[in-house]
């Protein structure tokens, strides 16, 4: 078993790495890391988790014995940083859920994130999270930084048409976002307390979102071009999940079929990543819980292609991904402890 | 055109009168008051207000002038008692929302609340603001004291059936109410975040609500007796609403005809009480952003009669029955502000 | 008084037109018309409607008299084109709510809806209900066809810009639209049961939407040229609203003071519309039971803008515009029986 | 691995069993039944199942092999009774999640399901699916029949203290249960479309519940006296769970530290059910998706006492303990196929 640790075990994505962790046959959780709430016991953060790790004591980062291999850092941007380069320090593997690691140019970063990077030379040896791209670059590194929720699911969507050369270069993609409310996180905030959120949909941070970075760089590595994506997240009143409508211009002589082998290319070996049918259109319900990704798209029209993606933001949009990357730098079955978690349905 | 005050307008209680207030016939708001956002306008502390509103500055209660004639007082329990005698002694008309004028007995009022009382005198003028029961006594009050929203519901089931004798004294009645989450109010807290709240019910503060001792008082009253009963209150996802499911034994030789003539008796004049056959449960939904109360009773079996009231906890459970105390204590239509705000369904 | 009657009562843009008509000042509700629920009293089809409306009884249209002035029709598409055309020749006026006279070209009206159009006469006298754009015909009209719920949403962000001519018309405008499940009306259909639908968003009828000819049609008679949209509707777990999300390209030297200022030429005299600063972004909840329509606005971006506009899909979207068309139609205060509807929030 | 079969897979605790069963180490599932939707593939049903699943045919019963050892019925009750006799009669084990074997007096069963019941024999010999309480029996059985999800919620509260003598028999104890929407299955009703049923709570069925029977019968059992309890469920608008709140009168001298005792000491060796501190109250969501129950209970007053219990519908209320009574019919580890779906959070 590989002992792995969570940091900044509570909030949302560190408890869904512990449900996924209690179902991996390879690995346990030997340590977990908070900050405000060192001292006290997983169970009285998260009262939902099973006795194993209920039980389980929140340490903080001040004592020096780190015991774990493997270390799943879910920490907010900026406060990775030192955290991270500590723990490659130590020899440590790490998988960082922050932004820290993402942008490798750090005048972009400290644009949108508004704080210096100090830690060039760790920055330079991240692999981008996207096991669909990277499977072998992920293999091989001691960090690996997990894509942003939204980043992810518009990548899954742009990624292969961007690498395949389908898309007109001209033409700035608009990617229209819908997430569920655990992507906020647990932080006290009024604007997501049950009766200002329900019943609601509404845009945030539209345009400069901090994912469109990450976006603009894994397509200019694509296709050798500087892209501007047209970025708009919205939130609505739903726990999970993360649907991406992506609009599209194709290039002249780019039929259907073209679209659907490209896909079928990058993504026919996924373990998780479902091509359905436009009938049965993409659906945040249908993959909650689970690692799944739905993608789908349209008949193209005058050159405009839609392409839809549904995933659960905090399984394949954050732990699940992690855990996906994980299982590849252990060179662990790819499926180990998500192939055990279907969706919930209802 | 009378004019009236809201104290504590930014809570969802101050926001409610606000909605009731623009379309009152007879009444207009003159001043608003706040706290913490004194000097912020109300349409920044509340967006969805119209223009009308939405400019009006937030004050707070040191300025010295007092300009309006009626004062709704929304302020947290405590808080409200010194506001309250204030506003009396400046010869104000006072409708408190708070449950500082509720409980006439000071040592319970201190033991449920925790905080001490002192203004005996002004407590002795308070008249328990339900209209169904004391119209007159209301319209002569210069202070009335609103019911807590789930005391409301719940009297509002037993308050005829005590007054009528119908009930065997010798047994608790087991209330179980379950209300949406504008209840909870709207400070922050993490327990009513979406993502914590969203998709649950649970109960809380069982046994030992602040409501009980009003619930209590008001039956002993009616019955002469020291009533106790059993009251569990749960919080479930919606954002509107309370429905109260009451469980009575009632005395030898009553039947269910009895049960109805003594509710019509009581309700049957009342412009917002609508007496529902069982068949058509009743439905928070239903009566949604209205004044309007559901009440619904089942056979009597084995001495068992279990009675079922639906209300919208910020309407009829708070600021829709404060304008209708508002409207007793001026002499308007009962109806003035409310008639005008029919359910919202879906 | 003006006498109204509503065909096709049993619907919810039907009961929105009882919830508006029952603070009218200058309508009463004479005759309540369905088909398979001739015969019952209204108030069994939809148990939240206050007694005034309850016991109406719904009457076929196989009876001959018509005592009303106005006909509300609240059927599907199709159905409405006999019964309206029957309307007209006895000289009432009428507000059709169906997709029947919307759009003047029968070709491509018989394409979308898959159903002949017999009435072209009729059909060419029609005024598309836009108030904002047409308020003059609609003053004169005796038969205004009501827009569809998710074009009203786009037109309301796509008309000003196109009429003003700001827009590159070389390409198509992007429209992701987000609905509540109301829009999807109450037929029985497995996928909007409560846990089919609950905790989801999911695309449907992607690019063919038949709200997509009524659009075009208007953006063809603004600019002189034929637009072509991209068109997604999404339907999101929540009641009522539309949150319509609309990606341009601007022409050459237009900037974000130019959009502003054409808005307000089109809008400031709005009696519901509301332009909102970005940074409080436009939201479904705010507007929730009003007639209230929020637009923002991004910045230009590399020529690109985008606008958001959220309505109440039974309000703006359906029934609160019908009743604003008839307010023309009658030379009303525009706002009657609309002003007293504010949001209900929460 | 034993072979399994679903008959009635499409409805929601056909799917849930299909959710265990993928993560089942002993147990494949080899036959799919259903009757409409019988020449279908099961992902055309339910979009959400894994490839696994979803290429599996649904057959109907009319074809005679049977090739599996274990059968989850899942039909209606009346339906059941003939099913699950001819399976018997074939070998099979059977576990029956309809009503229909769950009530020994054939005249009781036939008042509350208005169904003749014919197969006096088999209904003999069934083991109620309580494993808390008939493990040995359920161990032994050919047939389990699955309890009502209600009253599994109810007796999972009220069995131990009835067992243990602590309850005052001259009352009946008063059992509110709170269900999502799930539990009404997944049949086109009106009255549970979205629209109808989001932000609502409304009680149904009250006193006359079909799962009054088999709480009565459980009780009398144990305490070899008829029991009259008084139950009302209500649905509110959640997808998944039951919270059930029951009111009991304690016998004299008993204590809140023999209430503690006896829940131990029944349900200390379960593996699924949690003693919660009452200061942590049950919450349906810190459950959903798990085979875990949240047990709290309130001190005494006044010889009163409060039990809750909180468990997801399709799981312990449904499918979950389907699997745990397979699992001990079986003899495997009981935890099997349910200790590694912990729940989703949030």
């Amino acid at each position: 078993m590989v002992k792995v640790a969570i940091v900044g075990a509570s909030g949302y994505t560190g408890a869904e790495l512990l449900r996924i962790m209690s179902v991996h046959p390879k690995a346990e959780v030997a340590e977990l890391y908070a900050r405000k709430n060192a001292g006290k016991k997983a169970g009285e953060v998260f009262p939902h988790l099973p006795k194993k790790y209920a039980n389980m004591l929140l340490k903080d980062l001040e004592s020096d014995s780190r015991d774990a291999d493997t270390y799943f850092v879910c920490v907010p941007h900026g406060s990775a940083q030192p955290i991270v380069a500590d723990l490659l320090s130590r020899g440590k593997k790490v998988v960082d859920l922050s932004a820290d690691y993402r942008i490798k140019d750090v005048s972009i970063y400290e644009k949108y994130y508004r704080v210096a990077h100090n830690y060039g030379r760790e920055l330079k040896s991240s692999v981008y999270g996207m096991p669909e791209f990277f499977e072998d670059e992920i293999a091989e590194a001691n960090l690996v930084a997990n894509p942003g929720c939204l980043a992810r699911a518009s990548l899954l969507a742009l990624g292969p048409l961007y690498g395949d050369k389908l898309i007109n270069l001209s033409q700035s993609p608009v990617i229209d976002a819908k997430t569920g409310v655990s992507g906020a996180g647990r932080r006290l905030k009024r604007d997501i307390l049950f009766p200002e959120m329900n019943e609601d949909i509404r845009p945030y941070s539209p345009i400069y979102h901090r994912h469109v970075p990450e976006i603009e760089q894994f397509l200019k590595n694509l296709s050798n071009r500087e892209i501007k994506v047209i970025f708009v997240p919205h939130i609505a009143s739903f726990d999970r999940g993360i649907l991406a409508s992506v609009y599209l211009r194709v290039v002249e002589e780019i039929e259907v079929s073209d679209i659907g082998q490209t896909y079928l290319r990058y993504y026919g070996d996924s373990p998780f990543i479902k091509l359905v049918d436009l009938k049965q259109l993409p659906s945040v319900k249908r993959v909650r819980g689970s690692n799944t990704v739905e993608i789908s798209f349209s008949e193209i029209f005058d050159k405009n292609l839609v392409v839809f993606v549904a995933l659960d933001n905090l399984m394949s949009g954050a732990s699940g991904n992690a855990v996906q990357c994980f299982n590849l730098m252990h060179h662990f079955d790819p499926e180990a402890g998500l192939r055990n978690l279907p969706p919930l349905y209802p």
